[in-house]
């Protein structure tokens, strides 16, 4: 034990726990950087993993620089006296190394290194180690379902208690398909408790945040979720404004670069987040086909597999349905376009997408059936008459103006002024929509960030159309993201038209 | 393409190349933290990672702000204009991920995941991965001997036209134990070439390349280093002052963390440093048994394969020994210590220590008759002969002066003033030395960077004394560093007198 005298940095690491030493102190102690060492500080403790000063400046003879966040957590100021031992590496450590060797993990051992994630106690490299490890090792359905409660337990968590808890999860890569906004409102209407969360777009132009944040406040803390879900029986909320299942953005952090594919983080990833608000029922919804995320039946059917076995081993409901991926679906893309189509749909206001509504429709009904709000084979019936009842929308009010209102008027909800209509080159009929072209157009047309930035889609596959007839309205906020966007579809625009 | 305005953003990386983009620009181009883009400036171009400054102010819209590393590498300067256009992900990330999926490399896969590495094309988390994937995926001898010989090729070569070249490897673990400056001169003196590179210490009291330090200049450049081995058949230089094998220290950065000790990695890099100076012969010394480094018969036994099988595919010509390692070789611990007991020995002072002249002259026999010197079973009375005819020496001093003379004579050699006699608290036997131990209280005293620090030994395992009988000398360039030694050897001494 040697004590220190406390230097304050003004460093904020953003995370990791950092403490600077004098290069003869490390010497003198045996101290390398990264070594972790323990601070001591009237009761609190810390553990930090060392850095060495260059310069006798930055950090002179006894002294310990801290960084903000370990300042923060042992209540220390310029100036304190604290004590420091070395500490031994986290546990975890260890544990990782045995994944990496091939053995199995334990609950507890699972559970030590989310903590250790979750607490800033291990460095980008050693997760790194752990993703490699559960990629190359595989983790089996009891270590993915140890890892997703872990993940779940370590971060907020909403306790409703009513049975059943509903929830959806879609695996994305199709443009538009907002249908989360019309199947809670459905299932809440019907009397199911749906506590949703949703993420916003990071790579497409919406995500279900961002496109019901034109409508409502989304940036909910766990205690508003509560009451709203408690009142409502619902809510639409962003995930990333509660702390649910932090050490996921952490461990994606470091898959990214590698675009590692972990099959057990991404199933432990989604199902956290259902554990989190203490879901019982889950619907998910892969689209595949050509041109989405999952192209190929097969593929498909081994993740709709991994989702009935994960649930399975979390004692959980689920139903996977696989449904058509090869276009997008309904007309708005980005948020404010998405969102004028899903209150035209249930207001059952004409200009609706029609292949939004039915999609809608057939996911709300199975998720009815699930809840037992209707019986096999009925559920799509009585999500119809929910939509065509109005019940659907005052519902969705209802959750609107819980969240805090801010627009349940779809003609009231604001596009960008700048548009371009981009027109077939030739006729024919429209024979494939890449989604991902579309989506590249949305996106530097400004969505998700400019709301009223995106496309509105004319027509869709099987469409006839003339030379010169509109495919789709381009949407901006200024001439200059316009331009670069109607210059990205003058190269390729996505449409086959034959 | 795009064009941008380049900003001297006064940042050097240390290695990474790096370019900062304005959030707006890096939006409308679709470009994302860690994507990869191509810089392009009169021809010259540079493919660097892009990170997003926050603010306008840092990087106004249309510029790119360039870490001096890039600006280096396309020569460019603040105000000049550049071409931009994003890079595909380097190609060694699907050869990483690949081999993390179980698959083995190619020749050129390898060379171009090494050629990446050295030229700051991957993160650490991409090489952590490639670190974690030869670890728990193994490499064959194959892809061992295709890295090693890539990461020897990508770094200073010494080509020096004659047959054979010796070298030597010690896999290290005992304290003390110099035999390299005494088995080179003996080997040069019968007229071998051994152009020899050692390291420095970085965990214990003194490496090679520290001891010799102390005698002559070691930070020799390539060109220098091919001069002295002409001159006098040998050189002993620092490693680290020469570009051997660059590839090495990066992957070694990102092993530390977890103590991945990756088998194939530990081969490459011992190799790729004997391929780097055109090594024909190789000699290997396990010290192994209680308290070294390799503590069962068996994982030195393994070892023993492992670099035989390696020296096969690389078409050189090894011996592995293996040593006892239980107890520390030589009476000096630390780079002066050593250094004056080894000008002992070769100048036959009778002050030398016998053990480790036993030691290095069977090495150095070994040596002799791999290189044809002498008949099997005849090199150790050929090295005795050099050493007491004082060829050997003569050797030293030649080697000494065409590397830039400081010392060749140990009784200028100086050490720490500052001395604590360590003496026995009890009578009887020496049953053991701990290597760990006396090497940590050298270092606390100050090795291997105050040259004069560290202990003298006056006793070995199996040696006689009585009880208040000096065990140990410690050495120190500062009262307080003393202090600090005497702290630590008062606690455990490493000493089992019974």
């Amino acid at each position: 034990m040697v004590n220190f005298k406390v230097k304050d940095m003004d460093i904020s690491t953003g995370g990791p726990l950092v403490v600077y030493l004098n290069e003869k102190d490390a010497k003198i102690l045996d101290l390398h950087t990264s070594d972790r060492i323990k601070v001591y500080k009237n009761g609190r403790v810390e553990t930090a993993m060392i850095d060495i000063a260059r310069s006798a400046r930055a950090v002179p003879l006894g002294s310990i620089g801290l960084c903000e966040e370990v300042l923060k957590s042992i209540k220390a100021k310029s100036g304190d006296k604290v004590k420091a031992v070395l500490a031994g590496k986290p546990l975890s450590i260890e544990y990782i190394k045995r994944k990496l060797d091939g053995f199995s993990l334990s609950k507890a051992q699972i559970e030590q290194i989310v903590w250790d994630i979750v607490h800033h106690k291990l460095t980008d490299i050693e997760m790194t180690y752990f993703v490699a490890a559960s990629y190359s090792r595989n983790m089996t359905i009891k270590e993915t379902a140890y890892m997703t409660k872990a993940m779940a337990s370590q971060g907020d968590t909403l306790k409703i208690k009513k049975h059943p808890i509903m929830d959806k999860h879609c695996v994305g890569g199709v443009a538009g398909n907002r249908t989360t906004p019309i199947i809670v409102p459905i299932a809440a209407a019907a009397g199911l408790i749906v506590p949703k969360t949703s993420s916003r777009s990071i790579t497409s132009p919406a995500g279900t945040a961002d496109t019901m944040e034109v409508l409502t406040n989304v940036a909910l803390d766990i205690k508003k979720m509560e009451k709203v879900v408690l009142k409502t029986n619902a809510c639409m909320v962003c995930g990333g404004s509660l702390n649910l299942a932090p050490a996921d953005d952490m461990i994606i952090k470091v898959e990214k670069p590698l675009m590692i594919d972990a099959k057990s983080q991404l199933l432990a990833s989604v199902m956290a987040k259902k554990a989190s608000v203490s879901a019982t029922h889950v619907l998910v919804d892969i689209p595949f086909g050509r041109g989405s995320k999952i192209e190929s039946t097969e593929k498909a059917m081994i993740l709709k597999k991994d989702f009935e076995q994960i649930a399975r081993a979390l004692k959980m409901k689920v139903k996977v349905i696989l449904t058509d991926g090869k276009q997008p679906i309904g007309r708005g893309i980005g948020p404010a376009l998405e969102a004028r189509d899903l209150l035209y749909l249930l207001k059952n206001d004409e200009r609706m997408p029609m292949d939004l509504r039915k999609k809608s429709i057939t996911l709300a009904g199975t998720l009815l059936e699930m809840g037992r709000k209707a019986k096999p084979g009925r559920g799509g019936a009585l999500a119809q008459s929910l939509v065509e009842s109005g019940e659907a929308y005052k519902k969705m009010i209802e959750i609107i103006k819980a969240q805090g209102k801010k627009i349940t008027n779809p003609s009231r909800i604001k596009l960008g002024n700048y548009t371009y209509e981009h027109k077939a080159s030739r006729g024919g009929r429209v024979r494939h929509i890449s989604n991902e072209c579309v989506s590249k157009i949305a996106r530097i047309a400004g969505a998700p960030e400019d709301k009223g930035a995106g496309i509105y889609l004319h027509h869709h596959v099987g469409d006839k159309v003339k030379k010169g007839e509109k495919l789709f309205t381009i949407y901006a906020h200024s001439e200059q993201e316009l331009g670069f966007a109607v210059e990205a579809c003058s190269k390729i625009d996505g449409f086959v038209v034959r």
